[in-house]
């Protein structure tokens, strides 16, 4: 972190924080060993030739951005395996790495090999046989084959039982035969498995003797391993450029009745004997941990993005002067004006929220996987409720305040020196990616339908959804913390029961079951986002109350001060549904305004020192505006100069096109 | 329109439309001879050869995307000049093209001439004295000069009097001498300023004897007409990669000391005799005029943008099958779910709302224009306030919604063949260009915060303003469109009222007159989006019951059904506000909300036929998912297939990094 001269602005800043930021850094890394072992990691790696770009992805063409992503992927890859020996547990490993974001650094728009271990390796962990394990877990952990996992289709997405892939068994040879009977079922998405990948996990339907056993996952092998040229059969290519994610290779995949060996079917759960004989799933739940476990990881990177962007955007905010409300003083930070504290502030406490709320959901989810492990499933629905709930909040609320923190830094936010562009790409794919958002929400609302029919049975609900069991008005309004996260509450219950109430009614005017619920999906969603609400403000009240009970009172101070603006903030958003439900009247609400508005004034001489203690260094942050230093101008202009387009005084379209054109002779 | 075989969804929805498309197409064209004559237009244009990419813009490097764009915009010009030869008057051509957007069609990023035209000429013809223009505009508008408007720099943006650029009168030579006295004080952001234009107007603070005069324009000649090259003392370049744009050529400008002649100032208002002397503009508020211009374009053009972007996502909406709520029945079209049309008909119905209200801006311009050229400015502040206000409101609810609308695309959406992903990129921009919203907004609330006190003194407020003197309360609710509208300038007129009274109390509180407007901002500029709100629904209604007086009842009924949806979706999105400053019951919200589920089912039969009427050609939506025929899929695997990583079966990377990685040699 250390930079030659820092400007004034952000150095003033600096001597004005409240709190020690290392102690607040070492909270969000969850404690100082994670500190200590992030920093030593990125210090390491990110002193090796080569990984960072000389030329910024963004002037390169589609296909170099491709070419050098493998480059630097292969770079990165070695480096890691050399200087991350350390013996620590897999459960630990994950927990170190929560706010590890060295690919940042090297990456602006994504990496090949994302898949690979974000996908691939996880699904033969959890689908193949010991046996099957043993050879190709050690493959690919070796990184002897590339693989990549192929379960969308070009017709078919978050619906997984409309694939259409085929893999029909052929009891004569005992292998199954891939095809691909129409354009709609080529496999369309999957990153890496344009040029990348050689291997592949497919996602197909299994026909045995005519008959369908439902979507079952395969090891099929795409590309030669010595040529790299498609197998016979397979037919392979990349889809072409996207919003974001453009290093990541995502190919399209077709098979022309491709014949693999029956023992390439991942058979830890399902199974097909070598006669034909189908042994099912013993329990088809067994795959929800790994779809929990992949939505706290999204979680925890919203909370990373969202603390990338607006360390970016406050040190710009403070560097950054314009207008002059009161002639013959200068030009104010613009920090200094509340419509920006609005608009960053909130921020910064979103990211904490999220941060602890995943911290709290991998707790959640170690355990329940523990339950699992010992033929305990009663959690799991619950569990996978909220998982269905925050990642479409997370994701939304993050794509929005990355959005507003963009818009925030006026003309050059849009600028993809900033940064801002391509980590709004990443955000915005998030909310389409693993389980699109309105259809999550609308699987979430299956769970609260049936909990309200518990509750109408006079049965207990237990744990996240304890609290529908509650009352549905409040007692007197107040404008407490915990009073208003009670509120919210309330409201939960209150749209849970509308939509209820609505279902219904629709049912009732003779509409079916299935009719009713798309009828009543507005209100549903609505009840999941309320839920998810719910469960967001007041674990991120009580677990911060938990744990800031041993941080020096200077910095309790402040992070508290930042779960009272969430808190306000989102009571101010959903005004409407306390009207509605609580008994709060306009006086209260224009107290709660103003309070929130002290607020910001409260949190704006520790805005600087707060985003510092995220402690990203100047290559994670990667952009021209968000550096340590604040030399914004200064970055803008270095970059630009790094334009292929700089290179010459005079494009050779001048002489080309312009001048005869200007000359009237074109 | 032909197509060879219509995707056999989309060809059923058009057999059920209740109205007769081509009657509504002339209605958003204001009429069937500006229909003609766009078709006729665009037809002769988009034939002819190498407009049209045969390798999409996104495939190449930034410094090909500009030699492309340089390419085509040189033959784009040339072919509107030959074939757009009509004898029209320029108010009547400015109409005509309000729907003409054939340029989407050739550029998906823009272009680097749009300065020129959009800022340069119309400079010169706002600015110049009658010799000048006779000499300049000539030159510019038969492009022998290419231009462009170079105002805001680096360190500087809205903000127009923080402006560093100097222009110093030598007395000697009678010479400007310009200079860029520091980093942040050059020219940043002007489109077509890095390679293309020789000329440019460049605003800079005028020294005369050491004494400022404020801020002027000039007209630079920045580089050799023959060699192009950049004058001595002239700095130029580009200034890097944009999430949008990206043909446009933005560049910067710095200067050394760079002499020009005195009769480069443009000196129609204020003026710099020989000798030095100073001669003020007689009205600082003639240019308020330009600046209206401007922004009834965007409001027109944030119209097209969404009308576009929906025309795209309901015909794939239509042709999209996804999931089986019901056993034993085929995938239902996406947009037969509730969840989708709530997404999608809000932004027809935006569109339309837009439409009408640049139509009805147009016409209010107009008339104000004609009152300046006799002298009358009084309704100049007023028009000035609305557009403040409909400028923020418009370009930020489009981004929102053709973000929403992108994402109901699910994956599909993020494909950059979708062009979705670009058309965010310019909507969003437009949050920013011409005036940054949240700026807008506070210039706006001060405008109010005058008529606020008009309205105590008793004194009457005019035209768009004159409901604020009116009733702060709503008598009895009633659901009716016209109560809901009305209720919305009682909305606005509290929101007024409240802003007003919280400044009143920061001020009694001890802060300065500045330091107040800062602390109630966030409420001035709540005010603001209410008394634009309050307009645009307004204004939507009356002038839609006006303009299709003569329609035929089917269509009429049709056009209605969307006024209303607009109408309760934003009562409902403002239910808040409503339920503070109205007699509104949570039952009148109940019946509100199914009035809206009612209302999209109503709408739902007519909603392709209702995007064809924007008749935009497959060229100009330039979007595979979107094509008049439905082919979505097919057309998405022909995009991929232009994808140059797809030339060759196998990359080189394979074998320079991935073979030597995966054998342990790398």
């Amino acid at each position: 972190m250390a930079a030659k001269k820092v400007n004034e602005d952000l150095q003033r800043e600096r001597s004005k924080c409240s709190f020690d930021v290392e102690e607040l850094t070492n909270f969000l890394d969850w404690g100082p060993q994670y500190t200590k072992r992030r920093r030593t990691l990125e210090q390491k790696v990110l002193s090796v030739k080569g990984l960072l770009d000389d030329i910024p992805e963004e002037y390169l063409s589609h296909k170099e951005k491709y070419e050098n992503a493998v480059r630097k992927a292969v770079l990165l890859y070695r480096t890691l395996q050399k200087v991350d020996n350390s013996n620590i547990s897999d459960e630990e490993k994950t927990r170190a790495n929560f706010r590890n974001m060295i690919s940042s650094a090297v990456f602006r728009d994504g990496t090949p090999f994302t898949l690979h271990f974000s996908m691939f390796t996880p699904t033969i962990m959890g689908q193949a046989t010991e046996e099957q394990k043993a050879y190709w877990l050690k493959r690919a952990n070796n990184m002897e084959i590339i693989g990549t996992y192929a379960q969308t289709e070009l017709g078919h997405g978050t619906f997984i039982r409309g694939l259409e892939t085929r893999a029909t068994y052929d009891l004569e040879t005992e292998e199954f035969i891939l095809h691909s009977p129409t354009l709609s079922s080529y496999k369309w998405w999957p990153g890496g498995l344009a040029h990348t990948s050689n291997y592949c996990v497919v996602m197909a339907r299994l026909f045995i003797r005519g008959k369908s056993y439902g979507i079952q996952p395969f090891m099929v092998q795409i590309r030669d391993e010595k040529t790299h040229m498609p197998l016979p059969g397979i037919k392979l290519g990349e889809i072409g450029a996207k919003l974001g994610f453009n290093n990541v290779n995502n190919g399209f995949l077709g098979f022309e009745n491709h014949r693999i060996p029956r023992d390439r079917m991942l058979m830890k759960n399902a199974q097909v004997l070598k006669d034909g004989t189908f042994i099912a799933a013993t329990n088809s739940k067994l795959t929800y941990g790994t779809m929990v476990y992949v939505r706290v990881l999204i979680v925890n990177n919203m909370a990373n993005l969202l603390a990338r962007a607006v360390t970016i955007v406050v040190r710009y905010s403070a560097v950054r002067r314009q207008s002059q409300p009161k002639p013959n003083e200068p030009e104010p930070q613009i920090l200094d004006y509340i419509t920006q504290q609005h608009k960053l502030f909130i921020t910064i406490a979103t990211s904490h929220a999220f941060y602890i709320n995943a911290m709290w959901l991998w707790e959640i989810y170690f355990s329940v996987n523990k339950d699992l492990a010992a033929g305990k499933l009663e959690n799991l629905p619950e569990l996978h409720a909220i998982a269905c709930c925050l990642k479409p909040i997370c994701t939304s609320d993050t794509t929005m305040l990355i959005e507003r923190c963009r818009l925030a830094c006026g003309g050059h936010g849009y600028m993809l020196a900033s940064n801002l562009p391509q980590m709004y790409g990443l955000a915005t794919a998030a909310c389409t990616y693993e389980g699109e958002n309105t259809v999550l929400l609308l699987q979430a609302a299956r769970a609260l339908v049936k909990a309200w029919s518990v509750r109408a049975e006079g049965k207990p609900l237990k744990g996240t959804m304890a609290y529908l069991a509650g009352t549905t008005t409040l007692q007197k309004w107040d404008s407490s913390v915990d009073s208003i996260v009670k509120s919210f509450q309330v409201v939960a219950i209150r749209k849970v029961s509308g939509a209820v109430e609505t279902l219904k009614d629709y049912q009732k005017s003779g509409l079916s079951q299935e009719d009713a619920w798309n009828k009543a999906s507005v209100y549903l969603t609505a009840a999941s986002e309320a839920h998810g609400r719910a469960i967001l403000l007041s674990v991120y009240k009580s677990e911060m109350d938990k744990r800031t009970a041993s941080l020096s009172p200077s910095l309790k101070k402040v992070l508290h001060q930042l779960v009272e603006l969430y808190v306000i903030y989102w009571a101010l958003e959903k005004v409407s549904d306390l009207l509605l439900y609580t008994s709060i009247t306009e006086k209260d609400i224009t107290e709660l305004q103003r309070r929130y508005i002290d607020l910001l004034e409260k949190i704006r001489p520790n805005a600087v020192g707060l985003v510092d203690a995220f402690d990203f260094r100047d290559e994670i942050l990667n952009s021209a505006l968000g550096a340590y230093d604040g030399r914004a101008y200064e970055r803008l202009m270095e970059e630009a100069m790094k334009s292929p387009l700089n290179v010459e005084p005079v494009n050779e379209t001048f002489h080309k096109y312009l001048k005869p054109f200007m000359l009237g002779k074109l």
